[in-house]
Order: C-alpha cells, then structure tokens, then sequence
C-alpha cells in the first residue's frame, strides 16, 4: 500500500510496482488522474477508522509513505496543514499498518532535516514535521514490531513533475522564453532522479526481510553529481542547446537557504545509477 | 504566560508566580475555576491566528508550556486528541511566541521519553509526541532564536490533585474503604512534589538569562525517592495509620509498563527539597 501514490514519486513507484506484478493499494482522499488505473483505490474519509478499515480490506504486505505537504517556508496559516498532513495522517497510517499487523513500512523524510549537516537541524519547519513523525514510528518500531526504514531524499526530479520546483520552472523558461528569476545562484543544488528513488524505495522494502539490523533505519537518497545552482542551469542551458533568460541575484536566498546539501551515509546497496546530463537529456527530448 | 494554566502544575505555578509579584497571562480555551483570580485570561479560539493575537495583546516576557494531553495507552480514537492537543496546539503555541518575538520558554516533557532508560525510546504514543513537538521546537531554538529548556518529569503529587492518578486513588480508597486493584506491584515509582517542580520550572526560566549554553536544552525534574510500588503503598499506609484495601496482583501489569524509571540529568541548581514523607503527611493532614 502507498500514500501519496497520486504525487510525482508516487505515481512513478506505483508503475514500477505493477510493471513487477506487485499488487497495489493507493489510499487517497480524491482520486485523481495521475492513478494507474491497474492500481487499487482505497478511497478514505481521512479519519483514523476509516483509513484502518482501507487498510484492514486491502490486507497490504508492506507500506511506503509518500504521502507529504511540503511547504518551503511557512506562515503562521501553513500550521494546520502541515500538522494535519504530515504528522496526524501520518500517525494514523501507521497506527492502521500495525493495527492490520503490517510490519514493513518504508517512510520519506528530507535531507533538510540536516541543516548544516547537523545531526537534526531542520532547515524549516516542514523538515522539523518530518523529523517529528520519524519520532512518532519510533513508538510504533519498538512497541509494534514495524521495521521502519526512512529514506531521507535530496531534491528529485524526473519525466512529468507538476511540481514548482526548479526543472519544471527552466522548462517553461525554456519553452516561453519569460524571465526567470533566481537567487545569486552560489548554493550546490543535488538532484536525484525519480527512477532512482524508486529503485532505493524497492531496496528498502526489501531491507526488511530478513529482519534488518535494527527496527528503524533512516538513510540519504540523492543524485551522485553536485553542482551549484549557476553550473546547474549552464548544463541546462548547454544540452537544451538554447540559453535561458534568467536573472541572477533578481531574489535573495531564501531565509535559512541550504547553501551546502547534506551528504548522509547512502541506502546500502543502492547508489545513483542515472548521470544527471542523460536524466536531463531524457526530460528534454520528450519536451523539445 | 503559561498554558495548561488551569491544570495541576499549572495552577500551583500561576499561584507561585502570582505571590511572587509577576504578572501572569493564562492561555486558555474555556476558563475554570481553577485559574487565580489575579491571573490575565486569555481565552482563544484555538486557532493559530487567535492564539496569536492573545499572545500579542498580552505581550509576555517568558513562557511556559504545560497544556498536554496525557494518555496511558493509547486507543486510534485518542490519535486526533493527542495529535491536536500535544502537537498542534503547542505549534500554534510557540509559532505564536516567535512571533511576539518571545524568546524563553520552558517546555514540559516526560521521563516515559526514555523507555528502559533509552536516549529516547518512546513508551507511549503520548510519550512520542511529546518528543516529536522537542523536534519541532529544535527549529523554533535555531531559526528563531529561542532558548527553550524542556524540563522531562517523572509522576507529579501535591495537594489538590484532580488527576485520576495513584495518590488521589489511595487517598479515596483510604476514605471508602472501596478495593482498589493494582498490578502485582515491583515497579518503582518516583514523584516528585508539585512545590519542587514549579520551583524547577522557575529556575528553567532564569537560566535563559544570560543567554545558556545552548538553544535547546533538556533535563529531568524527579524526586528524591525511588521505592516500589508496594513499598510506596506501605509508606502511604503508614503515614496514614490506616491500613488499606489494596489486591496486589489483580491486575497485570500495563504493557510497556516502566519498571526502572529513567534518572536522566536533574536541571543544574535543582534539587528536590520536599521529602516524599513531608509531602505524603501534608497531603493526608488535608485529608483527614
């Protein structure tokens, strides 16, 4: 069963999964489009019974929660929906898993939980809901039995990403030729392609037979190449074949603005196996 | 400003602050009477905006943060409670201070963080969340500046304990005669009197001035005692000089019951001074 099975990671591991053969459950709120259609909908009203009664009537296996609202730095007004999302309907996820006697759970947390490569220094509070639902499976990994692997990912990127975030924003620019503006451009930027992290999703379910080490194990999922944000674009720039009309130093960093990404110990057995440049290459050819 | 002002500790500490010639603003929802007169109401709505728009009118220099909900074992139908109350609430509560540019407070957490005497190994749910809003502090400490001691006590006694808790327990079946059931007994128990906790939490609050040691500190507030659960009931027995209708044994004992208290690092300059013996006379001379 997967949360978040309708969002951009989501969507890729669910058509992974079933490419495999794996039935799978999608628990969402609304269905959407973005669903394989091979995939169950295990529709809830979002209260803590009937998430359980999803679960108890999908009987899953094992579990990956994607599901998260990320929000890059909140109001006061951003407060009810990252309680809610990330740590209330996280906590009854888990409680329905071993309510259902699921013990195998892969769970997403950020590398923006090491600001400054600190042991947990979260860069934002969207980090430090993140971290507080990992303190949350701790209960369920020792009370419960859950084997609880959390996968702490860099920024990822891939084939078909609605979301806001950079790639998407340098293809618009790319397409429209509309001004793109961007900070000083200094901060190293680490991207991890999509199909990679589906791939170190499946290690760590897989992590949790035979029993693993321990009942909770976090590790980093990121790109292998490390560049800053100014090289970043240039390689854009370079394999679109075309320049891009941004402005740098036309915004500030951000307040609290990850100048140097963390570098955790990687998910054992895994590592990046696409090189940025053809990742690139790929998302362009099916835009250009 | 304090919340849970109205509740066992809080109310001996608004008292204490009160006599002491602070001005003192109670957060509250509904107001009881339980909160001194002297005391400034601040009643919210419980929404983010309205709590904050109490904490500016109020404009406190320091704060206290009681306000949790406690539950023993946990059933799904408490998850919303203990969601809301122990993370939500205190989010909405500090978010609000950072942004009343209040920098000092003390927050409340519980030796069951620290399971078989753990670094941190919840046991309870309630026990989690209450870790989890520490990480969510963690990022208030550092992107705010705030300098938040988390005070992590051990079981609480005092007068007028409203709690459905083992000495207001004995202490009724003292006055009934009624049986009162209990675990076969060898866990040891620690409480500390609610006199030296408030003075642990007025201390917590001096030590943010001058600027302490770190952003994010914790510590443990316990009394002096340790003694088994039989060896308490004898003394509570003796000091009443009446004997007790106790059935050793007619419960089990509680799943993940803590039978070794955790005795983690007690706030430096802070020790307890009210003798458990002293502290068991003066409430059972209320009483009798």
């Amino acid at each position: 069963v997967v949360s978040g099975a309708q969002g951009f990671i989501g969507s890729h591991l669910v058509r992974r999964l079933l490419d495999e053969g794996h039935s799978v459950g999608a628990l969402v709120r609304t269905a959407k489009s973005t669903l394989d259609r091979r995939a169950v909908t295990l529709l809830s009203d979002g209260s803590t019974e009937g998430i359980f009664e999803c679960l108890k009537a999908f009987s899953p296996d094992a579990a990956v929660h994607l599901a998260s609202r990320y929000v890059a730095q909140h109001q006061a007004s951003d407060i009810d929906g990252l309680i809610d999302d990330n740590l209330r309907f996280g906590c009854q996820f888990v409680d329905g898993l071993a309510r259902c006697g699921v013990t195998r759970l892969v769970n997403i947390g950020t590398s923006f939980e090491h600001f400054h490569s600190d042991d947990y220094k979260p860069a934002s509070l969207y980090a430090a809901t993140k971290y507080a639902f990992h303190a949350l499976c701790a209960y369920y990994a020792d009370a419960r039995g859950m084997w609880i692997v959390t996968l702490k990912l860099s920024d990822t990127y891939g084939p078909s990403d609605p979301r806001p975030k950079l790639i998407p924003l340098l293809i618009r620019c790319l397409k429209t030729g509309e001004e793109l503006k961007l900070s000083p451009g200094g901060q190293s930027v680490n991207f991890a392609h999509v199909d990679d992290v589906v791939s170190a999703i499946q290690l760590a379910l897989a992590r949790a037979e035979p029993p693993p080490v321990s009942q909770m194990e976090s590790f980093a999922v990121r790109g292998s190449e490390q560049l800053n944000l100014k090289e970043f674009v240039e390689l854009f720039s370079e394999i679109a074949g075309s320049s891009l009309n941004v402005s740098w130093g036309a915004r500030p960093y951000r307040d609290r603005e990850v100048m140097v990404p963390w570098l955790g110990q990687l998910l054992p057995g895994w590592q990046p196996r696409i090189p940025l440049k053809s990742g690139l290459r790929n998302i362009l050819a099916d835009v250009v």
